[in-house]
């Protein structure tokens, strides 16, 4: 496994120097006085833990798995001690509210902790994610005694969290879900049904599992219209908030996965369980969205740690393997063979693991940082503005990151050649563990009609248009500019065609609804690139100033530059493949009759 | 596990309507005679056996894998009695040298069964695969007296064979190898040296194993010029062909892999282990390369096997699973939702997987068919010609189609969704599987330069041009034919388009090698897609003219031009995003500085 290592720099570089986060923080409530200092700081801390704590047990845990007895579930040896410290050090309640033992810190910084997590170990930050969106929820959703009773264990991390949704017959199609819900008189809930792909639905970290699980009441609508959101404790919970007997929630078994093995994902058998409504009822969609969405990023994110971690691993490789020779003569002719990052094809790959990191550590930023805004000043235009934002956004974030994540992991895998294949190097397993991410949380292609679907077409592209005026925004800011036409010149040609292709697929879509269907995914992964482009022209523009300015950190800021140039030049020429195709008709894809696939 | 069901119909498409096999082989040494009804029993006894004995093993010999101890490894179970079934019922000798106990059949009716048992088990489908690697070898380059000590044992499966190449320092840059062979004075040499990733180095299937080593006599150049090939016998053999003692060659452990876990990969520690020398001294590269051309091809086919596989199990899925209503309204009123194959998104996966495992079958088809010509008529002025032919697609046969076959694996998940990422349903295996054919037998970059390099450039596009002679001689004979239109157009278009690119990296690799390095990858997919759109175009053509003479397999034939179709609107249109980047400057890449690729 490579040794991880946080990449401190560039993420100060994206915080201060694209975002500049101080001064963000400044007007933002629970951000006051959070100065360069502190939040480097911050920085500093979580990395040190991470790089020494977390990351150590991802091989190992990977190797162990986890474990089920009638007993309960195993998880991999450290892993204990390291989710206790990880508590200890205040990592669970970074963001969640102060009035239930949260620190009410920006959203924002909980995005650095995230990269740095998962980087360090993609299984062990399922833990404390899900126990996140449970808190999310549960703050979002819940009454005031909810909050009482579960919130401050929870921000403890004495408690975890899980969320409850998909049974073996449904996972995107909810509204087939079959789990019950049968008053019980009293206020609460007999729940009784069975779970599957529940992370952290069983484990040895915590006192007690608060899940919340989607059922429906006796006299519920059909359909989606019809679930409702319960909280569902592992362990009975008396009026003191101490833990006794089972509550009728069993972990049947665990999945065996690809990856994240040392996440244990759990069958879960719930039988006349003792619940309590979280939000109205036949509601339970909308809270367990609050979920959702934070899960979403918190994905997207997922997969840029683990196109992080493997380009750290590919670029030390590639430095130090030696084979063959540059095609331009020796460049280490005391060797017997040349450092593999001397050959083009290698440094191709290289290069798109480096953009694929650092343009999805943008993107992943300018989405907490407006995310911060969503919520934390809900009633302001610009936290509406950043609302809708965060909704365009987030499922680009988490398809379109999650699949250049995979790309990421294989091209690790490739640099290492033979060697990537074997367990021992770790570089293979991140390709397992990434493969869930664009599975998980709402499959991409689930991803791409939400997007094309509900956040373009429903409102006629208006926040899209939103979006757009950020990128004519710097377009005005560096037209003229000759060092970064290269930037800006190409964001100048692709915004209009975006808005252009927006109008074309709904005009089509007006007359089929499957053309939207048959566009989405290509529409998607455009998007992702086209808002790549952005964020590096954006990085671009900064490094330049900076560099005018006289840095002292010249090489920096001029690795910014080729890398943003290799990003236009290498990798945008993309989007001339998904035009052709997002052009084309539907009837390519729906002609063919089901059962003529295969003779 | 998907049940695998050979695609017995396509392959048959591939071989009588596209190749017209049977005249071909009338005229081929070997395959006089050989009429449709003989070849088609063939096929349907191969499937038979890979589908009843194989294909039951694939999942549990991924779960149980193989295992080391002192006295060797085991295999899974029952992949021994697999094994001797295969070679009892003559699978393991069809194309081999009549002489020496082969059955002399032409080399592409093993292209036939190796797409079956690729697709049935991956990992059993090492263990013959290396074996006749080895034949040819020893056919091609061995002494009578070698033939006849080894290829006939090894022609009846009672022993095995491997190539031995990689040490832990030097994968791709075989010139680094330090295995020496020091001559015993009776023209046997004593090999002593370890080799890593040996494929069936050590198993429990056959009475002996017959390793080909790449090694250094003590007076050997440098580099690659002074390596030799040697015949290693793991048990010594004696004057009659009996097996004796262990001859110096112990498996030192087996590796610890992403996937092909039912593949026994060796490390193999050779310590004064007799051996003799195989083909002239100093010149073992040159022979084993006999051994890497047929597994650069076969690798090509393992790729395309498991794109066949993976898209059967998405397809049966996809009809099965119930999820959403279609955009369009229900397509299955009575049933609480639609099967997801009405959804456009997962018809474009499937598609897409279908056009990889068609145009895989094509390409492969066609490839193995100048294969026979190249090796059964290798001084005529046609097999001269399908040998330079075959020089030019052997790598874009082992890179492209194994890039596509991962791909449509990675697809076969999605489709999935959740589940596929559970190991039961062995659709995530696959991608395990098949990541490693991206690598080994040369890794898809050094593929890339060796077309671009060796291939092309080398010979100023003389076998390209070869190629293309093929394609405009199909643009010639349907040019003006309105229903092909589709399909000839962009052809005409790409052929000259493909021939311009070659003149224009050249002139830029004259000034610089590195343009050709920092281009080789995607003129290598480029290469792919327009080779995949002749075979579409190819077979697109045979099924018009069905339909016009008025077939009773209309669907079927409806069917191929509807793929034919998807494959040039959804899949061809990648060329666009390829023809930019390589038009793109070396300096892309090259400007970075190694120790600025992270701060």
């Amino acid at each position: 496994m490579p040794a991880y290592k946080a990449s401190i720099r560039d993420i100060q570089f994206v915080l201060h120097e694209m975002l500049e986060i101080e001064q963000h923080y400044a007007r933002l409530p629970g951000g006051e006085g959070l100065g360069r200092e502190t939040i480097d700081a911050m920085i500093s801390e979580v990395a040190r833990f991470m790089e020494r704590v977390v990351a150590p047990l991802n091989r190992s845990g990977d190797e162990e798995g986890c474990h089920w007895s009638p007993e309960g579930v195993r998880t991999p040896a450290g892993f204990k001690e390291a989710y206790d410290q990880y508590y200890e050090s205040g990592f669970g309640s970074i963001a969640t509210d102060e009035a239930y033992g949260g620190q009410g810190l920006p959203p924002s910084l909980r995005t650095v902790l995230s990269e740095m997590v998962g980087a360090a170990n993609s299984s062990f930050s399922m833990y404390p994610g899900l126990t996140a969106g449970a808190i999310a929820a549960i703050q979002d959703h819940g009454s005031e005694e909810q909050k009482q009773a579960y919130l401050p264990k929870m921000n403890e991390g004495v408690w975890s969290g899980t969320m409850c949704l998909t049974e073996s017959h449904c996972g995107t199609d909810l509204g087939l879900l079959r789990t019950k819900a049968e008053p019980l008189g009293d206020g609460s809930y007999a729940i009784t049904g069975e779970k599957i792909f529940i992370s952290a639905g069983e484990h040895d970290l915590t006192e007690n599992i608060i899940h919340l699980v989607l059922a429906r009441l006796p006299d519920a609508p059909a359909g989606t219209k019809g679930i409702s959101l319960f909280i569902v404790p592992k362990l009975a919970i008396d009026e003191q908030g101490n833990v006794g007997d089972n509550n009728g929630v069993q972990c049947a078994s665990l999945e065996h996965k690809m990856g994240i093995k040392a996440s244990a994902t759990c069958v879960m058998a719930f039988e006349n369980a003792r619940g309590v409504l979280l939000g109205e009822p036949n509601k339970g969609l909308r809270a367990m969205f609050t979920m959702m969405n934070h899960a979403r990023l918190a994905t997207g994110m997922q997969g840029m740690a683990l196109g992080v971690l493997s380009f750290q691993g590919a670029l030390e490789y590639a430095k130090e393997r030696l084979q063959m020779r540059s095609l331009t003569g020796p460049k280490a002719p005391d060797k017997p063979a040349d450092p593999i990052i001397v050959h083009p094809d290698v440094r191709r790959m290289l290069l798109t693991q480096k953009v694929i990191a650092e343009g999805s550590r943008a993107m992943a930023g300018y989405c907490s940082m407006i995310s911060d805004l969503a919520l934390r000043l809900p009633e302001t235009e610009e936290g509406k503005h950043a609302e809708a934002q965060l909704e365009l956004l987030t499922p680009i974030c988490k398809a379109f990151m999650t699949d250049l994540g995979s790309e990421a992991c294989n091209l690790g895998v490739q640099v290492f050649g033979g060697h990537g294949y074997i367990r021992e190097q770790g570089m293979e397993q991140m390709i397992r563990d990434g493969r869930v991410l664009q599975i998980y949380e709402g499959a991409n292609g689930i991803q791409a009609l939400d997007l094309l679907g509900r956040k373009v077409l429903a409102d006629g592209g208006a926040r899209l248009k939103g979006f757009i005026g950020r990128i004519e925004a710097l377009c005005e800011e560096h037209r003229g500019d000759e060092e970064l036409k290269e930037f800006i010149e190409p964001l100048e040609r692709l915004h209009p065609e975006w808005v252009g292709l927006v109008s074309e697929i709904m005009e089509r879509a007006l007359q089929n609804p499957d053309e939207a269907g048959a566009a989405s995914y290509d529409f998607l992964s455009y998007s992702g690139y086209v808002s790549f482009a952005y964020f590096f022209a954006w990085s671009a523009a900064v490094a330049k100033r900076k560099l005018r300015e006289g840095s002292d950190e010249a090489a920096f800021y001029e690795a910014k530059l080729l890398t943003a140039r290799f990003y236009v030049r290498r990798i945008l020429p993309r989007t001339r493949a998904l035009v052709e195709t997002m052009r084309s008709s539907a009837s390519d894809l729906m002609d063919l009759d089901a059962e003529h696939f295969s003779f």
